[in-house]
């Protein structure tokens, strides 16, 4: 079974905005076993788009598209979608009911969200506002989702997915599992994939870095030598992989300390508060993250933190005896029992020749006991230097509470 | 005229990989007029791919694609454009000796990547060892690049550019002209919008809406009509209007603090260290920026920021008083000018009937003033109310400099 997603955006043409969500459900679908044979990403002028989803659906059995769904003047993936398919509309009670619910009577847009085509099964939006159709006609699908990735993710996964799955028939159907691995590079893994590869006949193997950390997906129509060949994966790097529901190497860490019961809190320079951000996002966070204590400026480091001040004249900032006392600092204030400092130069300006942008000094342990100190050095711009940091800490600091591994540069 | 982007990039289909080289190469021919019509991702297959390029070709003018231009096995798009154009292959001398001087006669790939069709004019590459292609005929140009980044990037900019102005005749001309909006809704500002679209003919409007701010892109041919309509589109609502170089509204408050020498610190509690995040990725963050304190725990925001325990115990951790204490509070520890307070509810559980989720209570003020104490009730899910919650502010603190308008609920 071929799929083909149209992203019908016109921001992403006029080059505001990087086409994330084709990607996303590519990765998603090939989870499942369905491969994509072709992105497109169309204006939302109505002829030009009818003709695009047409062709698409004459190339192949799925085609999915994003974006065009709102209620103003350029949102029309809906009424194109419905002439295709010579669908009447129809207002929907249990929409109506469910936009009511989430954001009352006033939303100027009830009656026009409401209004759906009444040949699409719905698809509900439990985010924003605009719900998405699937439409199926002589053994082709049809699925349009909103463009928000926050809207379109939730929807893809709970909704799109499940209907999608009883579409592949039996000997189509792939098992999936998956390994997450954190602080490897993929060249190091790579050898390993290969062997793997030659010894597991008809297994896909698939590798999605992020910064700092690695998802390898492993496919086959056998679930019993898919079992097989993950165990043999871990078996490769096991203090490296990590055990999460989403991926996201924080909710490792999360599961970790609400087993534990232990508490955390950060002193943040260079990552600038990413390090709490990505902790707060999760749900019930605070059940064991009591804050972050972000000393953007020296001063603050030595008000809040309270780092001698020749500390910072005699090493710098970004310096192990900076964050050593960074660290200090802040089991004084919090008294939390993990914490991580950080201070680093994210660039693209403050490097120097002894320390480069991309250096990064960091302390991480438990109240009462020595940190390990150590540096990091980074390439890559501002903003993925700051985002592989804070993966690296909370992997080291995962990897040392789990494996007693103590956490040091890579 | 119109372009057409194709990525050849199977990573993209199988969701490895985010397209950002067909939005780049869209915002670089926005800046030079040009209007992009379609971006397409295909898979490196000798047929499709032909096929593809050619349907592009017959819809527009101009075809720009990346990817397939390596001398391995699936690199094929020299090939393809090569069979459409009629051409024959010939070792150029000029990128023979070019590559030699840069990489050496030890390249295993010199013969093959120094040998081209000899209908095209070559795009140098001087990042990579792939030189880039330019064919033209019966008014059709296509355009070969590689799919690395770094070496499309200026081969884009300093070969392809150049040679595409040069086929712009000034009818075609297309200019553009973006206003950002901040605390306004999307069906606020629609009746605005179908004004200005029947007043100036030809001029194409796109909005596009983010989380608390929103963006309106004109386009047409005449400049001067142009800045006409985007005056009046100003005039409509001029104090939700914001200046900002990529559109983010944390990049308008860096430079209205940076422009007044001020500086800027956070006491977040439900906004979990973003506000401090979206501040500090944007780089001289440190020239106004002075830190945040995460202050997620009711602990720490008695220990860091002295909230009294009564203000707490009696009116609750989200709650006017003790918003108002934490500014006070952080006002103390970092003498920064401008400060704002947060404490809400972003859920899923912790909300109440007298304070569900989505209720924030924030406190936005100048230092020695008295501060603007308010709250907001939201809807969404988690990480959209995070999201909006520290737009709004960042929005509300930035108009309340500007233009001296009172923070409080849209």
């Amino acid at each position: 079974m071929n799929v083909e997603i149209i992203a019908i955006a016109d921001e992403v043409l006029k080059g505001m905005v990087v086409n994330t969500n084709s990607t996303n459900i590519s990765a998603s679908l090939a989870k499942i076993g369905l491969r994509v044979s072709r992105h497109t990403v169309l204006p939302d002028e109505y002829e030009d788009l009818k003709k695009g989803i047409q062709e698409a659906l004459s190339r192949c059995d799925i085609v999915i598209t994003t974006g065009g769904l709102g209620p103003t003047l350029d949102d029309i993936t809906r009424a194109v979608a419905a002439d295709i398919f010579s669908s009447e509309f129809t207002l929907n009670q249990d929409v109506y009911q469910d936009l009511i619910d989430r954001f009352g009577t006033a939303l100027t847009s009830l009656q026009d969200q409401a209004t759906v085509p009444t040949k699409a099964k719905i698809l509900r939006n439990k985010v924003g506002t605009a719900p998405g159709f699937f439409f199926e006609d002589k053994g082709k699908c049809l699925i349009l989702m909103p463009g928000v990735p926050v809207e379109m993710t939730p929807m893809l996964e709970n909704e799109a997915i499940p209907l999608l799955k009883e579409k592949i028939f039996d000997k189509d159907r792939l098992f999936v599992e998956k390994v997450f691995f954190s602080l490897l590079s993929e060249n190091k893994l790579d050898p390993s994939l290969r062997e793997l590869n030659q010894k597991f006949n008809g297994i896909d193997i698939g590798i999605y870095p992020g910064y700092g950390v690695l998802t390898v997906v492993l496919r086959g129509v056998d679930p019993s030598i898919l079992s097989k060949a993950k165990q043999d994966l871990i078996n490769t790097f096991p203090s490296n992989v990590y055990e999460s529901r989403s991926g996201k190497i924080e909710e490792a860490l999360f599961d970790l300390l609400i087993e534990e019961g232990s508490t955390l809190s950060f002193a943040e320079s260079c990552t600038g508060g990413l390090l709490a951000h990505k902790m707060t996002l999760l749900p019930g966070a605070s059940d064991f993250f009591l804050g972050s204590l972000v000393t953007y400026s020296n001063e603050l480091k030595k008000d809040v933190l309270h780092v001698p001040p020749e500390v910072i004249d005699s090493f710098g900032a970004v310096s192990a005896d900076t964050v050593k006392e960074m660290l200090k600092g802040l089991f004084a204030v919090t008294h939390s029992d993990y914490g991580i400092a950080v201070s680093g130069i994210a660039g693209p300006s403050g490097g120097s020749i002894e320390k480069p942008v991309g250096t990064i000094w960091a302390a991480i342990g438990r109240r009462g006991h020595d940190p390990d100190v150590f540096s990091m050095h980074l390439k890559g711009v501002r903003e993925t230097i700051i985002l592989m940091t804070v993966n690296r800490l909370i992997a080291l600091l995962y990897r040392k509470i789990k494996f007693g591994c103590p956490a040091s540069d890579i």
